[in-house]
């Protein structure tokens, strides 16, 4: 297998949720064209994307649905279940908390960290809040493999420093501010104003962007 | 100027946040082995994003961080206001209401739209919410420029075509499925649970990953 890029690593997870549309729908095969179509990708992409799986499908054929959503499931880590922590129990927190497409994944949110005493010990949507001071020794305890950020600016780097000390490899990031960890730990950064400028970059410079 | 892609754009906003940051600090003069120290990238990749913006900065001396930073804006789109709408103030709606990032980079959230009735006619967080019926008329009347859909999978392509029939060009995906606009209109997907699924791919598969 050859490295697989950033963008790729988001396409499989297009693909997969598409599959599970087909599947659903009854389809038991599906061509490159199939795909494309849903993705507003050229067939060519979505065979290239595939290729990284080796020699799969059948030219002429197409791919059959069940396997290839297996196969993508697989190299996404969703065929187990991961243990994940959320540090921040404030707006963006407690959405997260809510958010129904994390456990139907199998990423499972055990436990809930803040350093607000109103909030601490008690549950919050099932889920029990504990004191930040704790944080190390609560993610060993409970072999916690990934952590969300979502505190403030101005705390990310101190709680991720923690977190990266108590052995986590995994980060998602949904602070304003870039943070610093070793290489091997993979920090992914959520920044929804940098979507929004996204937008207004298109807006001010039509016809500028590349179409990917 | 040449077609810059969809990462570029990504890393003018990081430059531009850690521009803000540089200028604080009283720097004025910064290399281009400040910027990549600083989002952990080479130096040439900067180099070559900041080529984009034409013959800039001074060999061995260096680019002047407020002019960097205000032609930075610009392209961005971030020297003017953006008038924003935001359909599903439900949880993750709600914390993208206080999201503060938002208003300081000029998006500026006008009016809310929600088709519960114990929401609509009320003012969440100081801005109006709408019953979402009227979402058209009241999109045009307040020249809405992008909208935020944090509205239910099963809503959204339905929520979407309102908004593109509104004449509006920007969108900010939050439900978790694919929606299909006109090649003129611009959509922006955020999913949270891919993102963990990166995570989880990353954890998986050590050293697929190319870097980037």
């Amino acid at each position: 297998m050859t490295k697989i890029s950033d963008s790729t690593v988001k396409r499989l997870s297009m693909y997969y949720r598409s599959l599970l549309e087909f599947e659903k729908r009854g389809y038991k095969i599906i061509s490159s064209k199939d795909l494309a179509k849903t993705e507003e990708l050229t067939p060519a992409q979505v065979r290239k994307d595939l290729s990284f799986f080796g020699n799969f499908g059948t030219r002429g054929l197409g791919y059959p649905v069940e396997e290839l959503k297996e196969r993508i499931a697989k190299i996404l880590g969703l065929t187990r279940s991961w243990n994940v922590a959320l540090v921040g129990v404030g707006n963006v927190g407690s959405a997260l908390v809510s958010y129904k497409e994390f456990q139907k994944q199998g990423f499972n949110m055990k436990l809930l960290f803040d350093n607000d005493q109103r909030k601490i010990n008690k549950s919050h949507k099932g889920i029990p809040v504990h004191d930040v001071t704790f944080l190390s020794k609560k993610l060993k305890e409970n072999k916690i493999e990934m952590v969300i950020l979502a505190v403030p600016a101005h705390a990310a780097q101190k709680v991720a420093d923690l977190v990266v000390a108590s052995g986590v490899k995994s980060i998602l990031n949904f602070a304003p501010v870039q943070i610093k960890v070793p290489k091997d730990v993979v920090v992914r950064s959520v920044n929804m104003a940098m979507e929004l400028e996204y937008l207004s970059f298109c807006q001010v410079n039509k016809g500028f962007l590349q179409s990917s």
